[in-house]
This record gives structure tokens, sequence and C-alpha cells, in this order.
């Protein structure tokens, strides 16, 4: 994790396409190249963003027809030499053309050193190289706002206005110790304690953000829960189908859906497992219904399915913590920041006079009907309005934990402000918020190798 | 399927990689890319081979910062004006890049839409776009080697001269009509036989190059079969691990190795499945054997596996026929293609003075010992040669059945030939033999729609 030069190599695309992208990058990348390249003109003698037809041979033997995307220091992504190779998108060719690139002098990349060659070249800090991640791993339009606006910047922008105004604080601070002699307070202890306490709400904003922001990245958690034969799987597949038949016009674009997940107008919404099993003393039934608990726990959104026969004949939704005991026989409390929805399905069987309650959406997960309120529901429980608007939202959890680290230490320094604690006391204080906001982009101090790792070890191959 | 340049688009590149490429191409190809990209300067004012740094929009809202490359008619892969765009490859951004575009003006490419503009554009001729699609689908430096012989046009070469050699034929012998009351014959008799020959046999050879050809394109078929409890499994088990640990040199490019094959030494070998079962009136048993004659009738090499305790016993190894015979209660006959490899194995626990017969290869699947021998073996069987030294070898059925009617058509001249038929009928079966050859690079005339359709239906999307 130096600031090393070399030339690194890696395949930039997944296997499996019409094409395959081949990167390079370093102080040498272009005579590497040239090494395996045959082109009217050597590469070396290419200028920046030109594009060189040829081929890569292996001595006699012809590996395959290319193009060479060149770029020139300092305007590529990584700030260095690049050439991006792009071939026939053959496992073997990729393979072959690796190797040959190898043998010429480049070493293969670790996943993501090319971002962290662009963040040491100063071109973006640690949160826009996270963004990076966030982006090429989103499939969801607010998950792909949250990155994008990241990548751009507009997060670290409103952490470096926070620091700067810490930094303000710091300076004032530490000008009164230059006149420690005189007893001055150059930093009106009032305003002090006013602008500390608005940075302090700003970061409690930007923290508590992470709860949506998570959720919005990783997709957010539904739990269905009800009786047996209730209609749980029919709601399930009913969603999900009606999802496939949503994003089928564009071909070729979603091999990677991922199972069990479903996006309602822009946000990615995850169905946890919940397989209801009955309250037993069998051990393996018991670990089920732990897991199921676990799934409600973890769920932001709780929907609550019922038989409506059954809501006729009561007269009302059944109680979700009553349900859940009857069920699982075990207590479970919906916590403050999960949402219920009461679902009535089977409503097309229901008795004649049947009457929905109020508070309850009506389905029949079996007809189809209903389930486009059901998504209007579930999509309303998210707010994106500040993801869409470009606002600041958090959703790295090493962001989340920075964050906290400056609220704290923020607290810590109020509290010494209010004890009369001298200047320099505070000041250190101060130091340490700005050093957890300066931690998340890195900026102010090079970043520990052992975060840099931390970091990009989570990134693909390429990039 | 119309000589059509319209601007198609499409992804290039399979999901789930570093960065993804979207292809458009055709007239407007440019100005659709205009509508959505914002750069310093319009593509349409860009010239060719250039890259040009900048972001993709809807409106206000960013997708994505994008290369693209610029291609100019004819200097492009379908020889239309093209853009190559270069993303971050997460498949919300590919969807809506391709979203844009299609509301720009471009229509979703047909799968191998852009090799048939290729193709009509007269770049390449049918043969050599049929090798794009397998060397992409190429996984094995033998299949590869093929297929870029036939891309380079070796392949069509070859044939360019057989039907240019007949060309000539149908001209003396057309001659001879218009001189036809003088009664001369322009064509020896004896030297146009001697022509039809030597081209019938070169027919022949490319034509039998077929069964080799086909086997390094889909893999050679290896049937392992023996008694149960030989060691079947775990001799497959050993061969896939020792392939394992050769290719996991290079990270990433393997993932998409198909399972039961291996590859020595630039041949692709595929394990058919064997599952011996012992004979029994049992119908789902039957089914299970029958499967097992089945792959042993496909296969190309039969590796017979007995047990060196069998072996010590009889002195010998046990005959294949009799071996099917006991374990499958049915007759087996190879036919002369095929090869069959007897392997003993345990020799680790053999008996004491255990002597391998000279025939057959000595292992132990289950200490790996003799294993890189049997691969030796395997590899031996199969002659690589021509395909190394990029001699025309045939791979496509297609192909195959042309080169079939061309054999029948040429059979039925030289007969004709015997019989004395006039030249004019002569003449007319030669131009059968010509259409046939003709038929594979779609030389002489277009090739007609349902042929197209059928050869680009295979191809992947993006190219």
């Amino acid at each position: 994790m130096i600031a090393d030069h070399d030339t690194i190599v890696a395949p930039a695309t997944a296997p499996g396409g019409a094409l395959a992208v081949i990167r390079v990058s370093g102080d040498d990348a272009l005579k590497v190249c040239d090494r395996v390249f045959r082109g009217r003109t050597p590469l070396s003698d290419t200028p920046g963003h030109t594009l060189r037809y040829g081929r890569i041979a292996d001595g006699e033997r012809i590996i395959d027809d290319v193009v060479a995307a060149v770029f020139r220091a300092p305007h590529s992504y990584t700030g260095e030499d690049s050439v991006e190779i792009s071939c026939h998108g053959s496992s073997y060719i990729v393979s072959e053309i690796l190797r040959l690139l190898l043998a010429a002098g480049a070493r293969t990349a670790e996943p993501g050193e090319f971002t962290i060659r662009a963040y040491l070249a100063g071109r973006i800090d640690l949160s826009q190289a996270e963004a990076v991640a966030d982006l090429i791993a989103s499939s969801s339009r607010a998950a792909h706002a949250m990155a994008s606006t990241q990548m751009r910047g507009g997060y670290s922008q409103k952490l470096e206005s926070l620091r700067d105004k810490l930094l303000q604080l710091t300076s004032l601070l530490e000008l009164e110790l230059d006149f420690s002699e005189e007893e001055v307070e150059f930093a009106d202890r009032g305003e002090l304690r006013e602008t500390m306490q608005r940075i302090e709400a700003e970061i409690e904003r930007l923290r508590s953000s992470f709860a949506l922001g998570n959720a919005l990245k990783t997709g957010v958690a539904v739990a269905i829960v009800g009786a047996p034969n209730v209609g749980k799987s029919t709601l399930l597949n009913r969603l999900l189908n009606e999802e496939r038949a949503m994003v089928s016009e564009i071909a070729g674009t979603t091999r990677d859906v991922i199972e069990e997940s479903i996006d309602i107008e822009g946000v990615r919404f995850r169905f946890l497992d919940t397989a209801g099993l009955r309250a037993t003393d069998d051990r393996l039934e018991r670990m089920g219904i732990e897991r199921t608990l676990e799934s409600l726990r973890r769920a932001r959104i709780i929907l609550h399915l019922v038989d409506a026969a059954r809501v006729a004949e009561a007269g009302h939704c059944p109680d979700l913590v009553q349900t859940v005991r009857e069920e699982f026989g075990e207590d479970f409390v919906p916590d403050g920041g999960q949402r219920i929805l009461k679902v009535v399905n089977k409503t097309d069987t229901a008795p004649a006079g049947f009457r929905l309650p109020e508070d309850a959406i009506g389905i029949s997960a079996k007809r189809g009907e209903g389930i486009a309120e059901l998504c209007r529901a579930l999509r309303d429980t998210v707010d994106t309005g500040a993801v869409y608007h470009g606002d600041a939202v958090v959703s790295n959890s090493r962001h989340y934990e920075a964050l906290t680290g400056a609220r704290t230490a923020l607290r810590r320094a109020l509290e010494e402000l209010d004890e009369g604690l001298p200047g320099d006391l505070l000041s250190e204080e101060i130091r340490e918020v700005i050093r957890h906001l300066g931690s998340i982009t890195g900026r102010g101090a090079i970043a520990p190798d052992e975060v840099l790792e931390h970091i990009f070890s989570k990134f693909c191959i390429g990039k």
C-alpha cells in the first residue's frame, strides 16, 4: 500500500461478455504494453485519449485483435500513464493477455489498487474512493443516487465545512494560550457553545441518516409474518413476479437480480426469510423460530399478513405481538424504528359483507389484487427526498463509527466547556472531533496502511 | 436482417465487473449519443479513434462519469460510426444508460447484430463472422487457435482457392457450349478428372477434420468406465483438482470453468456422466444404464478403469466389451474412431510382485500417483499439429454439412464424367459444388435471411 508507481494489470470486466477490458497502469504502462502490442505505431508514441487498433501476440502466435485506449498522466483515472486493452470476451484470451503482460513486467493489481492510486495521487479522497465501490455495486436508483453524491464529493464538502468551523474554534482557543498571562478570552464562551451545538446537531443529523442510508444501500429489510397458510409465500412470489414483469423490457441487464428482493420505484426491498413454524419443543424447530424472531428484529418493515376470514370473525386485525406469541410462543415487541403494515389477504374469498379495517391494506395475493397498493405503501415507508436532492446521507459503517466518535468527543467538549475547563484542554478535545471527521475523507493526514487495506480489500478486481 | 444502418445499442460486457461497456453503432450513433453525453465538445465533432471524458445525464440527474470511445465509418468494427461508452460496472447504471439511449433514438441490438453489420459491410465473410462467436466462447488454446485461424480468413482463403479452381473448370466446359457445333473439347477429360479428384480429396480432408475440430471446440469427450468401487469418482476428482491447482495462478480469470471438464496442455477434455449401475430389471436403473451406454457411444476416448488386485489375479487387464457386459448386461462394441485407454487403479495396494501389463497405465487415484502420465496419455490421443500450424480445420457443423453437400455433388460429377455426359450437364453439377462451398463464406451471393438468422441467433448480446 505504498505510493508506488510500478505497473499493475487486472481484468476490469466480468467473464462472459462479448468484450473484455484489461487495465494497465503505472509509470511504465505504455512500455510494458508495447512489448506485447503490435500496432502501426508503438503506444509509447501515441498521444493521450487516443485509440489504437492492433494485435496482441506471443512471438509468432496472435492472441487477439484488440483496441488499446491510451491515457497519459495525469489525465487518467489513476493519474498515471494507463492503457485499457479491449479484446474479445473469451476467458482464454483474457488469461493469455494477462500472462503476457505479467511476463512483460507488470504485476497483478490488488483489489481496488487502481482506486488507491487515484486516492494517493490526490485525485479523490477516501470517502469518494469508497463511493466508487458503492457505485459499482448499486442496483437501485436510491443506492445509485447516494453513491453518486458521495463520489462527486458532495458529502466530502459537507464534512470539510464542519472541519473548517471546528478548526476556527481551535485557532481561537489556541490564540488564548499565547496570551494566557493576560487571561483574555478571544472565544466568547456563549458563542462557542452555540457553534459547537450547531455542529453537534449537524453531526447527529448525518449520523442518524445512516439508518436510512444503510437500508437503501443494502436493501430495505422486510419481514412477512403471519399464521400458517395465510399466504406468505404466495404474496412473495406475486411481488417477485410483478417486478420481473416490470424489468423485462430491456434484455440482458437483469441477469444478476438478487433473489427475494424487489425494486419499487428506485428502492430495493429485501425480504427476510421468515419460514414460520409452530412452537414446539423440537430442537430443530426451535432454531427455525429463533431465526424468524431474529428476522423480525432486524426488519425495518414488518408486513403482518392476516386472513380476511379471521378479520371478519374478530371484527378487527389481530395484534402483531399476540400473533407472534401464538405462532412462535415468544414475546416480540417491535422497536420504535420499525414500521408495521397490516395486510389482509384472501379478500376474494372473504364472507359477504366483509369490511376492511381502516388501518389495513386488502389484497388477494392469489389473484394479484391490491398488490400495487401494497407496493405503494411499502415505498411510502421510505423517504428518499434527501437522497434524490443530493443531500449527504451516510451509508458506510466506517463513516458511521467515525461520526459516532466525533459526536462523543464533541459532547465531552461541551461538558468541559460547561465545567469551565481552560481553552487548551477544550481545544484538545475539539481536535479529537476533527480527527474523527478527517478520518472519513482521509484529508488532513494520509490514512494509515491498515485503514486503506480494510477499505480497498472489499473492492472488485480491476478497479 | 436487412442492410439497415439505424442506430443499435447493447451492453457488450457481462454484469459484475468494475467496468461495463455499452456499444452504439449506426449512421446516427454520434448524434444519438450526444443527446445524453455531456463532454467538453460533442462527440459529433470528435475525430475517430479518440477518447472523450464526459457524463451521461438524464436532465439534471447525472447517471455516471464515462469515457466515450469514438470510431468513425468506415474504420470501426461494423463499418459504421460507432461509440463505445465505458461506465462503472453497475447493473443499474448500465440499464439507465441503455434506457436513455433508447429514448434518444437507438434501438436494442439483436444478438450478433454488430457482427451482421460487419458482414453486410463486406468487412468479413460469413465463416469469419461465425469464428468471432467461436473466439469469444473459446476456453482452451486449441479452440482459440481454430477460431483465430478462421477469423483471420485462413479457412476462407482455402475455400476460395477451391472455388476458383472449380470456376475455371466450369468456364472451360461452358466455352465448349459456344462451339458445340464443332464438337471440340477445351477441357481434356483426363486432366479434368485429375483436377476434380484432387479437389475432392481436399474437400474430404476438410470434411474429415470436423471430428477433431468439433472435439476441440466442444471439448474431447471422455467416458470413464469400470466396475463399482474401482475408483471412477476418485479419479475424476483427482483430475479436476489437479487442474484447479494448475490454473489458480491468475486470479479472476477462471470463474466460468465448466464443471467436470479439464484442460490438458491447451486441449479441453469433457468427462461424460457414466454413473455405473448393475444390471437390474428396475425401470429407473435401466434408464441409468441406457445413459451410460449412450455416453460410451459418444465418447472419443474411453478410459477403462480396473482394479490392480483384479489384474494381479487374472494376469492381464479385463476386456472392455466383457466388462460392459458384466456391469450393464449389454453388448457394446467401440467404433473404429474411439481410443481406449486401459488404466489400472489402486497400484498402491496391489499384491506384492504385481506387474503392470505393458499396454496399461498404472495409477493410484487416491494418492495422486501416475496422474501426470495419464494426462500425458489423454493428451497424446489428440493431434493438434494442424491446428497450431494454422491449417484449416472444420469445427462448425454448418460447414460440415456444406462440405458433405459439396462432396456428394462432386462425386456425382465424377460419375457423369465417366459416363461421358456432355459438358453442360457436367458444368451444372460443378456449379452445385461451388454453391455449397460458397455458402460457407457467404461470398458469391449474400446469404438468405434465414441462414443469417440461424447463424447470428447463437451470438451473445453486444457482438
